[in-house]
């Protein structure tokens, strides 16, 4: 994938000292004037002092720095965590000649222990010297924990001869879950856009992205999903066509739904990647509930892991929301194309020979029409495997 | 254990073959006249046909048999649900000279596959013949599907010179939530009791047992929790004293709590039994949430197999339940008697090497003081192993 750089936003990524292995665990990205900062946060309230600190730095001002590391959560850190980051992010105000509410700070990692202040502080000076244009992959790269594969998104769109440039980056593999995940995000425009509709197209985007995702039903402590404008090209979103502003939010949403893909793809000793599709539902909440209650059963995602069309545990999974509906008999479920259950039973070509090789595929999509409305909602998970249970048995030893 | 008949109650289990191997897989048991039953179901919309057949029988009148089989759940069975289950009631109803709206069905086992009821059908002769009060343990090992114990319990109490007696067996071990489980439990007294003081004791003591277990957060198709009355004791609840009532009840409650607890101690591929206190919280429902947020975190429960006192998950589960608080500064976790979290932070006294001991234990317990009120709530569960993905991948081949 070729990545664009967004014009005036320059990145440094550094090994600190945060992991015993030699990797990239600390960014910190630089912000052109007149940018345009939005960010989503967990709702957590074991959350991280990055999320209290970047919130209300962000309220008051635009950011001139983002910092990021990983490695450390910096939460169920008491009263030590918002000291430590004033630390750290002190140096870097102190040697990018800006204040410390210019700066938001992110962090992910291990919970409940004080993060290393002194090596985020002894590597800026170099990580300043560092920053450039074209760094996103190291960026990608050093925001990983248990991730196994960076993420990153990057396209460009022309529209009147000009171009606008979107990229980003995010981490995530466990703890994942709608309202956020363990994961961060950060993904910027050149676009010259105003807050207003930047801040309405992200919480859309969010909404049918990163909220639609499910590892683990967990909700982290440090969630956060960052959108960036540097307003430099020549292009305004106001004087756009709808047709092109349409253009501009499709590419938005792409570049969310690519990388919470990824997240998914990337669960925790997943084997699967798992479509669930609800559509004719009564309203989006009901359909996303639905997709949701498939989406984090255990013993549907065991069943997958198994290829076992195990339809049985999908509809226990429907039949636990609630709904104005009796029973499920207006309801049928397919595996891909291949219809297991209509009117409350197997449907009649129900034929378990082409359902097992259906899941052999490591793309599996399972269809619930709800016949009950016009509303749709789609989910993205993964199967439960030993390896999801090895790898949080022994996160921390 | 002793196990006491209930006077006027007889019983009769039989292998009807639903199994392969050759183990009891079906029950029915008689009840004398002027006897009281209540139940309470799952609220699941892909309920079993039994939960519709049973619910209205007894709604009608006072049932006269219950018919349990394990091995099918006839659940995803769509119209042939009912039309099964009428055809063995009915052989039942031959036999036994009574009409098909005087039984009660209870199926699990396998959802989506119709039952054999001609299997069913043909044992009923016999079943009927050796019907005898002696014979609870028969009814707790036929009702077993992934459960690797039976499960029965039986206590008497003495109050003026009569026995009270309290006999019940349950079944379940995945599919475990709170309102119900893939659960079944029949828990009978002889006490003479009225149907209003039986059915609110019944309500009381499930909410503060079945519903308190969580193995794996999935709430099955078939759960149902039965309790019966002979009212074939000399004695009457309304004639005794506030404090024999009560004895009465602490009895009730002590059954209801007894098999709940054992549900989860066999719960899949189980290795500790984790008990969850929430103390001093401002509502009984928000310590409850709280509780059932640890015991259904995935993450909290691997880290509890591989025993890893990872608080950091623990204080990550407590801060995803909605509260009036905005942080968990008010909050304490323990393991056992051992203060790990505080002031937001790790306790002064955190010892790694203890907790780890602790660990090591069969039976632990999380403690998580509030402080915000005097309200509390206690949550069975068990932790996330190798084997329970192993169960349930392979449940079905």
């Amino acid at each position: 994938m070729k990545i664009y750089p967004i014009k005036g936003i320059k990145l440094s990524s550094i090994h600190s000292g945060m992991y015993r292995k030699k990797r990239l665990d600390l960014s910190i990205l630089e912000l052109p004037e007149n940018s345009i900062v939005k960010a989503v946060y967990t709702k957590n309230k074991a959350r991280s002092s990055t999320i209290d600190f970047s919130n209300n730095n962000l309220k008051k001002k635009s950011p001139k720095y983002l910092i990021v590391n990983s490695g450390n959560a910096n939460a169920g850190t008491g009263k030590y965590g918002i000291l430590d980051i004033r630390k750290y992010c002190g140096e870097l105000a102190k040697v990018a000649s800006c204040n410390v509410n210019d700066i938001l700070a992110f962090s992910t990692g291990i919970i409940g222990e004080r993060i290393h202040a002194d090596k985020i502080s002894k590597s800026i000076p170099t990580l300043y010297k560092n920053l450039k244009e074209d760094n996103w992959l190291n960026l990608a790269k050093s925001i990983m924990t248990t991730d196994t594969k960076y993420k990153i998104f990057s396209k460009r769109i022309k529209i009147k001869k000009d171009w606008i440039n979107v990229t980003g980056v995010a981490k995530g593999s466990g703890m994942i879950k709608p309202n956020m995940a363990t994961m961060l995000s950060f993904i910027a425009t050149d676009l010259d856009i105003d807050k207003t509709s930047l801040s309405k197209i992200q919480k859309s985007a969010t909404e049918k992205s990163f909220n639609m995702i499910s590892v683990d039903g967990e909700t982290s402590t440090n969630d956060a999903s960052v959108i960036m404008s540097t307003r430099q090209s020549k292009l305004s979103y106001k004087k756009l066509t709808k047709k092109e502003k349409e253009k501009f939010i499709n590419i938005i949403y792409e570049a969310h739904i690519h990388l919470a893909q990824k997240i998914v793809n990337d669960g925790e000793g997943a084997t699967k990647f798992i479509t669930i599709n609800v559509s004719k539902c009564s309203s989006y909440k009901e359909a996303k509930s639905i997709a949701m209650s498939v989406g984090n059963s255990l013993l549907v995602k065991t069943a997958l892991f198994a290829e076992d069309p195990n339809w049985g545990r999908i509809i226990s999974a429907i039949g636990n929301v609630e709904t104005k509906e009796k029973n499920l008999s207006k309801y049928t479920v397919s595996f891909g194309k291949n219809l297991v259950f209509k009117n409350n039973y197997r449907s009649k070509n129900y034929d378990e020979k082409i359902l097992y090789k259906y899941l052999t595929n490591k793309e599996i999509e399972i269809n619930i029409c709800c016949n009950t409305g016009n509303e749709t909602a789609t989910v993205w998970t993964s199967d439960l495997t030993y390896k999801y249970i090895k790898i949080n048995a022994e996160y921390r030893t």
